[in-house]
């Protein structure tokens, strides 16, 4: 325990011997390096970066914003020298695993924002290559602009998410190439002493297959720079999926909670024989009423978690279902209806609602002419709401999924999704991976509902389908940051459904600076290894000391 | 150079202060821990695992063979102690590129084979546990005994080969589960120290999704332990895929040299969307001609490489094209019917031949009622021919490409394949990555033919569209290892073909020990990083010194 406290302190983020002037003459340094306009000290900027969705912010020491991967390269080596610990971001969008701050108090933020270049673009084999700073909105108008007939792939973090960020926190989407970590090929990588690492076949002049082969030749490096702390990934080779000749979407709606193992069960067969090659999302009601309101209080009477009743009486209102599964078909015109058959073969008697390109423009069309009766209007709603999922599922960006994290925030829901952190939302998530099969689900539910409701909160949960075989199971503490007692609870909830979920197998895909100190849970060696690797690497500590480092137990 | 020189002596594999003495007394600890007919030093024993189809083979110090982890645990730890160098190799089948051997002198070969359990089997999610010491046939004979519709992956490497083996050496095989990284899920590491790893999230006590979720959370440890020496691998989780509803085999026959870069680049645009989904296997004659045939030493007068006229002779004789590939089609019945049709109009005038089931049955019945007629016996013949090559693309094991590794020698072909060693097969890989494009494929061959051929040696050669996006170029220097002209003719022709390549920005997939000098050709900070990630995990240099670890240049 004594190790744990000691380990989580500000103390640890400064090295032995390195002082206050040390850190003052470093960032003097780094002032004239990247320009004074890109060291930023004044206490708005570090208010602003030490904001977060999660329990406790952190107050960074500074913030600075290099250009290109030289300046990565040399404010490493002015960092090390001073003892200054960095913690890079891309864009900061990782809402609620952090958002944009430090995990510990008084790191150097290195945000790479200015970084945002499109580097390449191969239309013939599909890939770009990009650096941090590149947003999903930015890529996906730089693809429409090329005319490329390649698709990205985007998730529910937002337009201005960043893509590099994304992928190494090993973030997934809707689109076939949902597992983002699958597509990424070939990682620039600046070390802790400022060495520029290139992985797979990138280290080799003139490399003719850098971005099309994953491996290189000798051991395979670029699993060492997601979720970790190894390194500051400066550029990616990203794989990008030809426009399929044709398209569909699929909605299900499962009537009742029972629903969600024949579901699981009936999808999981498809998604193993690659008839279903997308990520599939099953999300209870909870997820899409929050997407869609904010906590009704008033009609709750103010209390929380939702009462039953109200929960059945929103989902006849908005007509979804206990659980609500989306995915999509790509292939020829053939392929697609086969695909639909087999689908419609394995769900019956639920039927699923197919939507595609046409049918949706005619929704459309039809809601505007009916526009002057409540027919219309109603199908005007729907087309609106199924709109941005549908472009999700082709991997277009969207601000939508962003309303869930103020599901449980005091104020009216605005039009437009708002920016979390501006919002006061609170947001932690918990997100254990699954085998794909119905009594693994059940399962999980079981254990994390009874722990939601103990604490006042619900519980919002999507199973992704996101490879073959495992999905995501993505559940959320929301919350109003502005009130104390509701953030107490959060945290109190936050550690009860962590420690449950280690304990019946269930570890996390992905976590924030609050499960740092579960990580060892039930662990062995592993952590031990990845210290070894992090010494050797980064011997004074200087890249976001605590991320995925968890303290000795 | 002279740090190169060093790198390479048996003075390397012996620890500062460790002595013979302090070997012979480890080698009777392990005597003790094993039982002595698992330690084994005579000379026999020490000669056949010394045995290499490359250029020099090296003379172990023993060969030890543990049955379970905890003895290789033991082992490792004893080792370190006594300054001991350890080879693990699963089933010694490393043709080409590097056999049984260690890849120095001097070094205990640590023989996996008696670890040979299938620890697992799920049949609703897909996968096996296996030890390193479980073979192709083994898993075949397993999968089929339990009737459970799942499909391995088999390589060219034959029915005794380790499947732990060629996954960690990232080997490839013939169906939709060709590459073998990506079916790889959790592997049970034995560090130099004794310790035992649990890659993704298998290191989680009771973890769910250890087999089915590649990832874990925090850094994805497993690349580092295929081509590499950072650990023993003594488990690995398998993906297996569900048998298809309907399969088809497609050949195709390409007459001219030329029609190389035109099928490449139509059927790159299948692979890439996905219609094609199987490796595809694209041979040029003397591929086929080397598999089928050995070298006519009599019509060619004794020259080599082969004479042009002979070669277009034999190609008319075996009926086969100047390239010729093959792939598979794996789904639903309409699936199979739509994806043949849009490979007919890829390639457009060529055909591709479809073979599947019902077709070879019947191709088979004929061919024995036409016994007593030259038709009868040419099909019969051809039958024989592609039932191996058939086989494969449904992962099938087979001795059949085997035989390709003793074109040169100058016996009397065996009907059966016969082990590569005992044939006195000179066989030494040479297998760049290129990207799938015709353009790239031709400056491969534009490249390699030449120096093949100024060697005197013929340069078959086969692009493997391994993924959607780059192919395994393979090729290989064929010789009769008993004749030491040929022996070292080989040995200058690797080294050119090598450095060529490098040069050109087609480094390989694999090598062998030949190889090991030419990795840091115009490489970067990379061999340096798992240099300093070596001496983290294994600062005595305990297990497989010199294996993908390339002296200083």
């Amino acid at each position: 325990m004594l190790l744990m406290t000691s380990g989580m302190t500000p103390s640890r983020s400064q090295s032995a011997g390195a002082s206050a002037a040390d850190h003052a003459h470093a960032l003097e340094q780094l002032s004239r390096l990247l320009g004074p306009d890109n060291v930023l000290t004044d206490a708005a900027t570090l208010d602003r970066y030490g904001r977060t969705t999660g329990v406790r912010g952190t107050r960074p020491l500074a913030v600075v914003r290099p250009a290109h991967t030289a300046e990565v390269q040399e404010l490493v080596r002015i960092a090390g020298g001073a003892g200054l610990k960095l913690y890079p971001i891309s864009r900061g969008r990782n809402w609620g695993y952090g958002d944009a701050g430090a995990w510990e108090d008084g790191q150097v933020i290195v945000d790479l924002g200015r970084m945002n270049q499109i580097c390449e673009l191969n239309a013939q084999l599909g890939y770009v290559v990009i650096e941090p700073g590149v947003t999903a909105q930015q890529l996906y108008e730089y693809l429409q602009q090329a005319r490329c007939g390649l698709w990205m792939d985007a998730t529910g973090a937002g337009p201005e998410a960043s893509l590099v960020g994304n992928t190494l926190d090993r973030g997934f989407g809707h689109t076939p190439y949902g597992d983002h970590v699958l597509s990424c090929c070939g990682m620039e990588v600046v070390l802790a002493d400022g060495r520029v690492l290139n992985t797979g076949f990138g280290h080799y002049q003139n490399a003719q297959a850098h971005r099309v082969y994953r491996y290189g030749v000798g051991p395979s490096l670029d699993g060492l720079f997601s979720q970790s702390n190894l390194g500051i990934v400066t550029r990616i080779g990203l794989w990008l999926m030809p426009e399929p000749e044709d398209f569909a979407a699929f909605f299900l709606f499962v009537p009742e909670d029972e629903g969600l193992e024949r579901i699981i069960d009936r999808l999981e067969p498809l998604r193993l024989d690659g008839t279903l090659r997308s990520a599939i999302h099953i999300g209870n009601d909870l997820r899409v009423i929050s997407a869609r309101l904010r906590y009704p209080f008033d009609r709750a009477g103010g209390k929380t978690p939702l009462p039953p009743e109200l929960r059945r009486q929103l989902r006849r209102e908005l007509r979804i279902g206990a659980w609500n599964a989306s995915g999509s078909i790509c292939g020829t015109r053939r392929g697609v209806a086969d695909a639909r058959r087999a689908l419609c073969r394995a769900l019956h008697p639920i039927r699923p609602l197919f939507v595609n390109d046409r049918r949706l423009a005619l929704a459309g069309r039809l809601a505007r002419w009916l526009g002057f009766c409540l027919f219309g209007r109603r199908l005007a709603e729907q087309v609106e709401l199924v709109e941005p999922l549908y472009g999700l599922l082709k991997g277009i960006p969207t601000n939508e999924p962003l309303h869930g994290a103020t599901w449980r925030v005091r104020d009216p829901r605005p039009r437009v999704a708002p920016d979390p952190l501006d919002a006061h939302a609170g947001l932690i998530w918990v997100s254990p991976v699954v085998p794909s099969t119905g009594r693994h689900a059940r399962e999980v539910m079981g254990i994390i509902e009874p722990i939601y409701h103990r604490h006042g909160f619900d519980a919002p949960a999507t199973f992704t389908m996101i490879t073959e075989r495992a999905m995501c199971c993505v559940t959320n503490i929301s919350f109003d940051r502005r009130l104390p007692e509701e953030v107490e609870a959060a945290g109190r909830c936050y550690e009860e459904l962590s420690d449950a979920l280690y304990r019946a197998g269930y570890p996390p895909y992905r976590t924030g600076p609050m499960g740092m100190r579960k990580l060892r849970q039930g662990s062995e060696v592993f952590w031990d290894v990845v210290g070894a690797i992090k010494k050797a690497l980064d011997p004074h500590n200087t890249i976001s000391p605590g991320r995925y480092e968890p303290p000795a137990l």
